[in-house]
Order: structure tokens, then C-alpha cells, then sequence
């Protein structure tokens, strides 16, 4: 396994390009490309593929907008769509230095999903601007996976992309983030037999991924949930709190009371990190027995996991090159294929819950302190997500193609 | 060959699908997929190509956004958009009707051009809104091809996203056909022993084609142009005209004078129909010898070549079918190549006049009146353009990347 330093090396300008690392030697000229699926070789197939032939397509489809679903690519295509902003742990880096994350999305998708995404890196941050532009390009996909836009912006893209779209709408650094974790702790949870609504959970975050986190663990019956940011736990008597941070606060109460993460951390079952910042070992120590430590934050946890093996049961990260990696490519690819199989009109919260429910699963047997959520790598990953999605569309009316 | 009947077949109902047609079979699930240029086997894969990697390359990309034209596909693609109100000789159809249309262009940017294009139909026909959009896409593409959007609206379009953007931004029914239009001409003159500032030429149909197709046969040194639509010869005694048809009309006067397209035509060498009408056959029969008649009308020519070439010594179509085809799938592949290739800031008037006169030089000896223009499948066409359009690029100054 390739090795990667969590402390940053100061000596190297991590802005130059250095062809002699493999990262820039497999980044020349970007990671994807176009193929035709249909043969040109010769007029006679030219008059099939365009003209005049393809005037019958598109006539149909004029006198019929669905059958777009049917004749063109468009079914099976998903736009990757950042404003560049929240890109990584790397922040604002501006839309051309997002491309290579949209471009690596967009391959897992198809490596993962068999889903053809297109990376999309808007020169703009208004949210007025970024949803007219997106609901303007909707006609030529199936689904908008919207991608590392900051919090609190992202909340309001997406819900009014969602109102304004008859496809699915789906940030995935809030619910691809929320449904991964949800699966890992359903799995801890499993492991260290306790039900989940008996779990004292502390979130660090409240960002797109703490907002989503919170509100998917609600849904499977948490109910004991702080959220915390750089100044405290979120309770409704601050008087700091943005529109978004006050709306955690009350969903979070009675439950939650004022104090730092330290304080939040006593007793508690769990920690999910997705903020960026540190937590000291000492407050780890002070958590319940068989402790559940998500330290999710990239490329640095918020505590190294194996400062934190030291006094938790289950510990995960975002990382790759360690145990239970929440990684989002467990789900989104799996959510956008079966969203996309039966035409859903949206990915409702049914179905992330299903999803989640269909990735623990998929642990079985093989269930340990170091295994608690499979390998993305594990072919049925994508699949069991895919199934959970479209037998909840059918089931609960979304799916436009019942199938 | 497949035939195809020119006139309509009154029995069938065109707008439904057909699934016993291979137009049909063919189109199912469109015509195009995305593919990844890099493995993705295992943690390590993933690693370089995703997190924690691929950070470096967003780096070194958000110190130079220039970077972005090495390190993503972004220096491979173009966006080919469209409002869908201009689509093939169907009209305004909508978005979703046009995308199998974007599609087949995408297709053949690919095969002809090793071009990566993404077909992006909008769901807005207000030019404000089209030029804003693609504006904010502007630095996911590497150029941007604009289709089948009606005119006038096609003329501001184009100008307010070349003076927005610095990629080339290039409406391929004006300039796509118009550079193959003068190449065909070229060689026409010549196969009639002809100079071309000696041709009396008449443009039928003042859209997008016709606008374009003026000011390249202007900028080729032909003076005699007359310009018809529906009315009649454009002048600027007319009272009737539209801004550009006002512009046409004075852009070719003193020339052109007031008539029917049957007066324009006594004496004339060269007919050019890009209008969607007819020409009676005894209006062919009054231009002058060795006529040249390009009745591009699709899929029904304004003549239908036969009746043509009773009285032409030169007659090229908009058909597969028939000889002389002229089809922009001649130039904008290797247009678009060629500017990709150099990076170049625009697509400049030299570059079209380079790309039609080599476009013209490959026919050479081959040269006879059913082969006036090369075959789109002469694997050297693309080649031949994209060198034109490079060393064109270079030698003007408009090549970021010179080498």
C-alpha cells in the first residue's frame, strides 16, 4: 500500500507539479474519456448514427419528451457539479483545481456504478447562479450529484434543485457521507450488541456532512445527538449560531447541553468527526465503554486512529490506508445506478436509509472491530446499494420506470 | 447504401418509435459512454487517483488554473450545446428532442477528431441565459461548440461568449459550413478553370449558414454576392429586414440588386441553397455555363440533383447519398483539433480560410466533378485541418502552447 504521511512535509511546494510523483505522471491530459458505442465506419452507418436518420429519433422524442430516457444517453448519465469551494479538505481552491477531483468521481462512477458522469466546475458561487445554471443543463442528464460546495450554500442548492428538478438531486458530501456512516455504525452497533436508539452520539461538525449525519441517524431512531463546533456543543441558548447551526441546535434538543467537545465527549458511545479539527486523546479516554470513534476528517483524522484503538472498541477514518474506511464510493455509485434503473424522481430519505441498511448487511459474518463496513472494492458493494434504492422507489411510487 | 426516400411517406407517423427500424435499434440507450484512462484495482489505484493523490494535482492547479490544460481531460474536450431551436431541418423541437442530435455530433467529434465532447442541451432559448450558463461552464471544457440554436439569437450568442471566454467558442453551422462550403468552391473554380473573385454567387437562405457562408466567400476574395430569402434579393432598399439581413443586404451591396431568386440566378455561376426552400429547374437553367450548384438543403435539396445536373456542371448536396456531400463533419472535428492541440484563445477567420483551402488541396488529382470535396472518410481530412488550424494559430499569435 502506497504510503501517505498524515503530518504535512514542509520542505516540498506542494503547489508545483512534479512529474516524477505518480500522482502527476497519472493525472496528464485527466483520467476519463468519451467512447462511442455505436460503429461509424462508413456513410451508410453516419446515416444511421446522424444524418438523416437521426431526424426519426429526434421527432419521437419531440412528440414524447420521456422517450429522451430511452434514446439517448442521457438515462445513464449523472453531472458531477461543484462550484469549487469546499473542495477535499483543501477549501476554496476554485473551480479549474477542482476538475481533477470532479474527473476522479466521474471514474468511479463508471468503475463502481457503470454510470457515465460528467464533470461540471461552475465559474460561479452564488446560489441563485449555480441552481439556474444546473436547472438550465438538467435536459442532458439523468441525476445532479452536486459535489463539495460549502456549507451552509450547499443546503439551499440542493433543496432548490430538488424542488425545481423531476431527477435526482443528491450532494453527496452530506448523503453519500451520511448513509456510509450510518451502515459502519449499524455494524458497531451490531458487534458491541447495543441497539442504536440506546447510542449517545457526539458529532463534530456541522457542516454538510454533520447536518446530514445528524439528520440520517435520527431517522434510524438516534436520539441522543450533539453537534459540535469550534466553540461548544450546539444548544439553542447560543446566540452565535448561523440559520443552519440554530436549526441543529433545536433538532439536537432537549438532548444536547451546553459544554465543549470535551465535556460532550463523557459517557458518550460515539464520536463522528467530520470537521477538520483535533480531539485529545484525554477526551477519548473519558468515553463510554466499547467506544465507537468515527475520526472521518481527510487527509488528517481528528485523532489518529491508533491513538484512539487505545480506549475505543470501533475505530474508522476517511482514509484509505486504514481499517473501516467511511469511504462516499460505497454508496453514491450504487445510489445514482439504481436511481437511475428505474427513472426515480428523487433519492428520498427512505432510501438512503435502505441503503445503509443494505451496506451493513453486506458485512455478515465477516463482522469484526477492524471490518465493519465492506471493501470498496467488494463487487457486490454497488449492487445491494443499487437493489436497496429501487425496490424503495417501486415500493414507495418514485419510480417512473416500475420495471 | 441506404435509401433514403426524399419525400416524406404520408402513411407513417414519424413521431412515434419504430423498434423494427435500425434507426431506433441503434439509438437505444444512446450512442456514447464515458470511459476511465486509468485502473482502478485496488487501495493503491484509488489512492493516486482519488484521495488523498489527487490533492497535489488540485494544488498545483489552484496555484496556476493553467495547470488545468495538463493535468485534466479538460484540454481534450469541447461542450457542444444547443437550445434545441434549430435542430437538423426539424426546427425548434426542445432540448430533450435535440440531445440525439448532440450526441451523433459528440460521436463523430470523437471518431474524427479524437475529440472528448460532452452534448449539453439547455432548457432556455433567452440568449442572456444560454451566454450566462455556458459562461459558468466554461472552465469544465477546453472549447465550446454551439449547435443547431436558431437565428438571429445564433449571432449573439456566439459573439458575447468569444468576447467572454477565453476558449475557442465556435457556432458550427455557421463556420463549419461555411468552411466547407468555400472548400468545395475552390476546387469547383478550379475544375472550371475559374478564379474565384470572377464568381457571381447566390446565397439562398440568410439563417445562420447563409450569414456565414457570405462573409467567408467575401473574406476569399468574391465580390458578386447576392443573398435571397424568401422575398427575395436582400437590398438595402427593403423595408422588411431584420438587423442581420439589413447587415447582409449592405454587406453586399452595391452587388446584389433587387429580384426574385429567379432573377438572381440569369447569368450566375454559383448557387449555394441553405435555406430549406426550392428552386425550379427553370431558374438552374438560366445561370451561366459550367454552373455550380450546392443545393444543401436536409434532407430536401432546394434542386434535387438530378434535375440539377441537367444544367450544372457541378452539383454537391447536404446528403450522404448523393456525390459532392457537403458536411461540416469535414472541418469540425479538426478544427477543434487543431485548436485543442495549440490551446488556442479563438478560432480566427484565418484559421477557417486556411482550414477550407487544405481542405480544398486534398482532393488534388483526384479532383472531377462528383469529387469536388474528400470524403469525411479520407482518414488524412482531420489531420490535414487541424495542421492548417495550428499553423494558422501559431503563426498569428493565438497559440498558448506553441509547440
Amino acid at each position: 500500500m502506497v504510503a501517505y504521511d498524515i503530518s504535512a512535509s514542509p520542505d516540498i511546494d506542494m503547489t508545483l507539479p512534479d512529474e516524477t510523483d505518480p500522482v502527476f505522471a497519472l493525472h496528464r491530459q485527466g483520467k476519463m474519456a468519451i467512447g462511442s458505442t455505436v460503429e461509424l465506419r462508413d456513410a451508410d452507418d453516419l446515416s444511421l448514427a446522424y444524418t438523416p436518420g437521426v431526424a426519426r429519433v429526434c421527432e419521437a422524442i419531440a412528440a414524447d419528451p420521456e422517450l429522451a430516457h430511452e434514446y439517448t444517453w442521457v438515462s445513464n448519465t449523472v453531472a458531477v457539479v461543484t462550484d469549487g469551494t469546499a473542495v477535499l479538505g483543501l477549501g476554496d481552491i476554485g473551480a479549474p483545481a477542482s476538475m481533477p477531483v470532479m474527473e476522479g468521481k466521474a471514474v468511479l462512477f463508471k468503475q463502481f456504478g457503470g454510470v457515465d458522469a460528467i464533470p461540471i466546475a461552475l465559474d460561479t458561487t452564488d446560489v441563485d447562479e449555480i441552481v439556474d445554471t444546473v436547472a438550465r443543463l438538467a435536459p442532458s442528464f439523468g441525476g445532479i450529484n452536486l459535489e463539495d460546495i460549502s456549507a451552509p450554500r450547499c443546503f439551499e442548492v440542493e433543496r432548490r434543485l430538488i424542488e425545481r428538478l423531476d431527477i435526482p438531486v443528491f450532494h453527496d458530501d452530506q448523503h453519500g457521507t451520511a448513509v456510509v456512516t450510518l451502515a459502519a455504525l449499524i455494524n458497531a452497533a451490531r458487534l458491541t450488541d447495543r441497539e442504536l436508539d440506546e447510542l449517545k452520539v457526539v458529532i463534530s461538525g456541522a457542516g454538510a456532512a454533520g447536518v446530514a449525519i445528524a439528520k440520517i441517524l435520527r431517522a434510524a431512531g438516534i436520539r441522543k445527538i450533539s453537534v459540535v463546533d469550534r466553540t461548544g456543543v450546539l444548544v439553542p441558548e447560543r446566540e452565535d449560531l448561523t440559520e443552519i447551526k440554530r436549526w441543529l441546535a433545536e433538532f439536537c434538543s432537549p438532548w444536547a447541553s451546553a459544554g465543549s467537545i470535551e465535556d460532550a465527549l463523557v459517557d458518550a458511545d460515539v464520536f463522528v468527526g467530520v470537521s477538520g479539527g483535533t480531539v485529545p486523546e484525554d477526551a477519548v479516554a473519558q468515553m463510554a465503554p466499547n467506544a465507537i470513534v468515527f475520526a472521518m476528517a481527510n487527509p488528517h483524522p481528528e485523532v489518529h486512529p491508533d491513538v484512539a484503538r487505545r480506549h475505543a472498541r470501533v475505530v474508522a477514518t476517511g482514509r484509505s490506508d486504514f481499517p473501516n474506511q467511511i469511504n462516499n464510493v460505497l454508496v453514491f455509485p450504487g445510489i445514482f445506478r439504481g436511481a437511475l434503473d428505474v427513472r426515480a424522481t428523487e433519492i428520498s430519505e427512505s432510501m438512503k436509509l435502505a441503503a445503509a441498511s443494505a451496506l451493513a448487511d453486506l458485512v455478515g459474518d465477516d463482522l469484526r472491530e477492524d471490518y465493519v463496513i465492506p471493501s470498496p472494492f467488494d463487487p457486490r458493494v454497488a449492487q445491494v446499494v443499487a437493489r436497496a434504492v429501487t425496490d424503495t422507489a417501486r415500493r414507495d411510487g418514485l419510480a417512473r420506470r416500475p420495471y
